[in-house]
């Protein structure tokens, strides 16, 4: 903890919450798919897991980056574990939609969190600033990616015609270039999320949708 | 060959054999889906080789170990490539069921080696318990993973409500136990081996199932 | 550029040549089986991508090389990214089946340049000749895999009964056989590719089939 100044220590805090608050929004998109699938308690913690951690893995099988977050994070997969076991016995099917558009909110903020900190981290391992863009939004999207090619469905966010993955990688661009003008780490990642998530709530709020293409 | 320790030589051996058998196993049941979804000789000879080998090169990805057991035992690649022109010789549908259910007990042995030498190996990469046992249920299954998701399907082992790696999992713990009390390597995976390889044929014997979720 | 060897100057310059001519290839026909099954314009980058690149990229996994090649060569991601912006604006579905038996000559090239190129950097990293010749089929043959997989299809490499992964196989034979007996660097490729595109190209032209087999 840093008393000489004290904004970073809030900027910091916040962003574990946020953190929190993203990855059990993610977690419970994986759970929620599984439910729907009728998978059963193995299937359900692999999806989960996989939904949760798959993103941020990928961007570091990618740029060599060990150890990974869920291996210095014990902690996370047993709250993985302790969920799927709650949803055996808590959850039903006429909690799945209701539950799905409560965490639309949390998702939001886990998509400018992960997006921004998987571009800073990027380009922080020497990426170009293009592929540091790219891993910024596979950190956020890749979990998603895999629990739908995993429960058999074409990926959710290539067909949706939703901006999501597009405003990661437009707000990519902003921590590019407050890194570029040498802001500092929390600035540049705090800022960057906020433009997504706020971008991710204008979209879901105002209905927008990806330019449609005529086949 | 140690003459000083017979049993360890028997143990060693033992192991080798097990090894050989519950490889030939995995492929075999990936040969098997292969066949059934019409591959040609090129994907019969893929999702067999990944079936066998993949869920030991993902573990080895994410631990970052290499070289991959494939990589160091090319003759296993051989032995693939001469299962699949065999094949295409000698198997006919009428065998595939028959084949399938001869296999389930060459499998119950695959499983635990691959099992409990799993997360031995992760425990001795530097992993903490409980990702160590996590890497002990990827190594036997998610060469059937990557065998459904290239074939089209959700994975069985994800919802065929059949205990198979929920025991993976508990005799990964036990592998964890006599390691923290430091019996020596072989009598770690061996004896690790035996109760995920016993629990296994158990669970075939009575035919247990995983506790069900009502959605 | 080697003054003193103009054949060496224009082989790698014909190299270079083809290998951009089959990079295109392949991400053409990874934007055509996203216009058929209706991304929107995030998951036709993403599937693009993943075509043109997915092959080598799991090859300098397995292998533990980096920098990727797209990340070495950020300039392709542009042209990947102007390549789908250009569809949106110009691909009709009439144009499809066109483009995709147009592009089947570059893509004969692409499977010679890029097995022969995947055989030469994987022996040359140390691996036994069978694992050099199978990353040799992956390199070009793994993109598609990755396209079907995520588009939820078995792929096509697997089921088509098409002589295409199988001819990187056999020719990947002639790059350890050439350099075994120590030719160079760029003959032993220019070789091994020309060898694998003569394959590939007349088995489109007389309709090569592979071995069927009666399950």
């Amino acid at each position: 903890m840093n008393f000489t100044n004290p904004l970073t220590w809030i900027a910091a805090n916040a962003n574990l919450a946020f953190e929190i608050i993203g990855t059990l929004a993610f977690a419970v998109s994986g759970l929620i798919e599984a439910a729907r699938k009728k998978l059963d308690i193995v299937g359900m913690a692999m999806v989960t897991g996989f939904t949760a951690f798959g993103g941020g893995t990928l961007r570091d099988i990618l740029l060599n980056r060990r150890p990974f977050f869920w291996v210095e994070n014990q902690f996370w997969l047993w709250v993985i574990l302790a969920m799927c076991a709650g949803a055996m016995f808590f959850m039903r099917s006429r909690h799945l939609e209701f539950t799905e558009r409560a965490t639309q909110w949390p998702d939001a903020l886990g998509l400018g969190i992960f997006a921004a900190g998987g571009t800073y981290i990027a380009l922080h391992s020497g990426m170009p600033p293009l592929v540091a863009v790219l891993m910024g939004v596979i950190t956020p999207v890749f979990g998603g990616v895999l629990r739908d090619v995993v429960i058999n469905e074409i990926p959710r966010a290539f067909n949706d015609h939703q901006p999501y993955a597009a405003l990661a990688f437009v707000g990519g661009w902003a921590v590019v270039g407050l890194d570029a003008v040498q802001v500092n780490q929390v600035l540049t990642i705090g800022l960057g999320a906020i433009v997504i998530t706020g971008l991710r709530l204008t979209a879901m709020i105002r209905g927008w949708r990806l330019p449609t293409w005529k086949v």
